[in-house]
């Protein structure tokens, strides 16, 4: 038997298919914005072990999910290498932008394992209250962590894209120190009780393909070997964002157990571009969610229809939007239960 | 012999290959901040025929392209339908967004061809002072051009994509009256002298692939059959941003004659999907122009050598960044001129 997300993972078309849903913890639960209120401030809510664990178990107390995915940050890691870091109310993650190599000098991975042992006690304790579902860990991945490194801001990160191009030494020296210490931390989680692992490239699809090769699918496979080397019972999840014509490239060079689909791949053609056994995770339109009813439904029922059969687990193709109503959440959970 | 755009756009594998680039006229050249400092707004510079013709030749005289594209905008569509439209300083175009049947019901396509005149007077005249070079006209492809109409300003545009889902009957009674009036506004353009027009779907990537195959690929089929229809020789070039797994689709659906591939589309894959005779345009990444030196004439050279052989357009991946240095724009010219 087992925990259906790891049987997935494992390879088994398990039916109806595991589910849980990027950022399924977050600002649309009011317990969430509730426990927020208290908090302060965002940075001090990750790494708070009793609140981060609370956040990460409200979605799946409210709609029993079959995983938790820790509540954290993908900006947890250059936070914890040392660079300065504060989430502005509606401005998103605001960094002290890293731009030439004195920058990349105050980086210090000898403060990682200090600064992440409270998220690592959070996955603790999550573990010790999941039940059946399976805790995932994560961590965004080099390239989408650069981004917001060197750009000290979301956007469209201009300057870091020409970065890339213009000083490669100095790009690649940073993009190998978040190789190595994404390692590090994904290794400490799977340690604390992390049951799989998802990698977050939300920004891969900016790439041009010669780029993507070298900054999304080398690191992330030198990332699945390093933890398979370590923990080959614990599947890792890649999830490269808009990899369009590059998603085979992807599964196959990283041998990831389960591969996210972002909203715009078409299932059935993903499906033709990996192994059978790979679980493919995805992939409604969050906007869908948004919209509920019929239209819902429909888009639940042709990602079911596409993946029945084979290894899958139902999620969205990204992050919940804040505007989603939880309603919304429940009727999707028994939509698919019902598969 | 003819012009070398066209003659590309026929299926013909010229070589060096023709040149332009998207936004090749703008804000990084410093004629363009001069002449625009005059004018007042942005729509005053579009709707100025003599302004927008000089505009538009700009980077014909500094550096010979191949084409010239109209200076215009995607939302002079909407604009000429009666939605206000205003470009403020550092926050991009914002309209009263449309999202019930009222707001729709503003929109006057009557207005249309007087509002568009100053236009195609524009066209007109850059025609006749274009030289050896080809004039391409274009437009915004409905569903980008409902992103903006629908969201009121840029952005990740969930509101418009929201309402995609929610209310199938608005959102679909605004694409028709899009996809008939582009049908009627390209038109125009090539019987005022454009020699092949252009349809850019920007946020094309953004839908899931039923909404892709339902807003984008049926909207450009029936807009590319109705102008072959009234236009034989005149080629369509097709630019379906981030389209990913479904780039194929939307080039035997539409059967333009050009397909244009944004940064993230890898040539020789893209070549893969597509007919040899159906000419690819692109894709150097935006940022490598702003870089310059060795790394743009690597990406410049990997275009090159994946493209030699057949059908193509060299362009960029997506439009001018505004800190584009012009002397890297020489110095692409120069590299692909030297192939």
């Amino acid at each position: 038997m087992g925990k259906r997300l790891l049987r997935a993972l494992a390879g088994e078309a398990v039916w109806p298919p595991p589910l849980w849903l990027m950022r399924q913890a977050g600002r649309y639960l009011p317990e969430y914005r509730a426990l927020r209120a208290e908090a302060g401030d965002f940075v001090s809510l990750c790494t708070t072990p009793a609140l981060a664990a609370e956040v990460t178990l409200q979605p799946l107390r409210r709609y029993g999910m079959d995983a938790a995915i820790l509540f954290s940050d993908i900006l947890m890691l250059p936070w914890a290498l040392g660079q300065g870091l504060r989430f502005a109310e509606g401005e998103g993650p605001m960094l002290p932008p890293i731009r030439d190599a004195a920058g990349l000098a105050t980086l210090d991975p000898a403060r990682l394992p200090g600064a992440i042992a409270p998220i690592l006690e959070a996955v603790r304790r999550v573990r010790a209250e999941v039940g059946d579902a399976a805790l995932i860990g994560f961590a965004g991945a080099p390239f989408t962590v650069a981004c917001y490194m060197i750009e000290g801001h979301g956007g469209d990160f201009a300057e870091a894209r020409a970065l890339a191009w213009r000083d490669p030494a100095l790009f690649g020296a940073l993009m190998a120190l978040l190789t190595e210490t994404t390692i590090i931390y994904l290794a400490a989680q799977i340690e604390a009780g992390a049951e799989a692992v998802m990698l977050f490239d939300s920004w891969a699809g900016l790439l041009p393909p010669a780029l993507f090769r070298r900054h999304v699918i080398a690191p992330a496979a030198q990332i699945t070997a390093a933890l398979r080397a370590r923990s080959p019972t614990v599947p890792v999840i890649g999830f490269p964002r808009l990899a369009g014509l590059l998603l085979g490239a992807y599964a196959a060079a990283t041998k990831v157990q389960g591969l996210g689909l972002d909203t715009a791949a078409d299932p059935t053609e993903a499906a033709r571009l990996v192994p059978a056994t790979m679980a493919l995770q995805g992939n409604l339109d969050p906007l869908a969610l948004v919209a509920g009813g019929a239209a819902m439904a429909d888009g639940i029922a042709d990602i079911l229809a596409a993946m029945r059969g084979r290894p899958f687990v139902f999620n969205l193709g990204h992050g919940i939007v804040p505007l989603t109503p939880p309603e919304h959440v429940a009727d999707l959970v028994r939509l698919v239960r019902a598969a």
